[in-house]
């Protein structure tokens, strides 16, 4: 507790001398405390690629897991960056003080000059809270086209978004037995809305195609009263996670970066 | 120049009370400066997905672009942002100053909730210096790989990173004639060795392969002397700017995600 009341989460230096400037970053980054200096810097990044950024006033943040970001006065995106882990020499020179912001396995580095700085705050923030995100409607239909044994083995997706009489179907496929099949995609508890609107689908496809047409409600869960609704209109319902599909969508991102390169052919020798 | 010396580019108002922070906040968003206010907080976000953060001390940045980060104490990444041109509703609740930014085109909405407020530092920064990105010589050989043309018209690449007996070339592939042709990437001025070193790749590919073997220097700029070199050695040479690869890769990864949902059959009907 003492510990607690003893703690200062905010500090300021305001208009510090090029020299103190040097002493309370230093003490910060060795004390692994975050840090925002404001001032007056330029910015060059060298590693497998380089960059550079002409005079300007920004912020820099330096966290205290060691990650670096520099922020223009615009724009939601860093113009410079590190991930955790960096390792720092800040020295003086010309009047100026230099961070050296180091990440030691790939040797990259971002170098920050300020010759003028504004203030320099320093931060010890204590931060435990869980976040928690839950996948789009659009990401669970995205995930099930990537992987659709998400809702049956050997599901066919066919297209997505297709037009029918009532509105436009999530994803309309084939199923193992030669079925069609058409998919309606719910992110939050499924009601009777989703139920009436899927069998609205099938009605419209069945006087389309003159054949058997199968429905699925995929949703995280179901409404009360709902899954005997579905019987009565013989739909199916399928347990679906929007969690596990963010899960899926990164796995693909990956996986498409690999496939590019995996995409030119073998080498005839 | 009144103008100039009048301005404060940093202004920190420190442990402000509920209806001050309201107050700064309120004053610095319609005043169109930066703001970074540092305190305990909880975020939630709806829109096409939601998410939700539990309590916890963090860094909330609003630019002059009404663009909005949420920095937690680690990590690089923000844990909650919008891009620029968001509303804000500000307002007092239960003793918590309540932040709503809002993308008025997608509906979507982050809201922060601040039960203390340690700082806030409101900004007025001046940045007009120009940033400037090289390409790496990983990202040219993508550029190459994906748009041969780059190097000439008929160009079809086979491998990259192919090994032979001294090193490992960067692309390798057929030219429109049917010739072996081997491209070593540079990504700045290609010098001397540079040159040499396509003619070792060369002279061990044509032991290996027993047929007659092209070779391209690519850089952005040649170093006095090598040109001459190159003809002695009967290696060409063809300017490739990096920029131009990077503009390609932007290309591509736009290009990517549209395929990825082309590759799905069309609809039998």
């Amino acid at each position: 507790m003492s510990q607690l009341s003893d703690r200062k989460p905010f500090l300021v230096y305001e208009n510090p001398t090029i020299e103190e400037a040097l002493e309370v970053v230093r003490a910060a980054v060795s004390g692994r405390k975050t840090l925002i200096v404001v001032g007056n810097c330029c910015v060059d990044y060298h590693g497998r690629a380089s960059s550079t950024l002409e005079p300007g006033e920004r912020i820099l943040i330096i966290k205290e897991d060691c990650s670096v970001l520099v922020h223009r006065p615009k724009g939601y995106e860093p113009v410079n960056w590190q991930p955790s882990g960096c390792l720092f020499h800040t020295h003086k020179r010309k009047g100026t003080l230099i961070i050296r912001a180091i990440r030691p396995k790939s040797r990259e580095a971002v170098v920050i000059s300020f010759d003028r700085v504004y203030a320099i705050s320093v931060l010890s923030l204590i931060d435990r809270g869980e976040f928690s995100l839950h996948a789009s409607e659009e990401d669970m239909q995205r995930a099930v086209l990537f992987q659709p044994s998400l809702i049956e083995e050997g599901l066919k997706p066919i297209t997505y978004e297709k037009m029918v009489d009532p509105g436009f179907i999530d994803v309309y496929g084939i199923d193992r037995d030669g079925k069609m099949v058409v998919i309606e995609i719910k992110r939050k508890t499924a009601g009777k809305e989703a139920a009436l609107q899927l069998a609205k689908y099938i009605g419209s496809l069945k006087l389309e195609a003159n054949r058997e047409v199968r429905g699925i409600l995929v949703a995280p869960q179901i409404a009360k009263g709902v899954q005997k609704l579905l019987v009565s209109l013989g739909l199916d319902f399928k347990f679906l996670d929007p969690k596990k599909c963010t899960e899926i969508l990164r796995e693909m991102e990956t996986k498409k970066l690999m496939d590019f390169f995996q995409e030119t052919p073998g080498s005839p020798t």
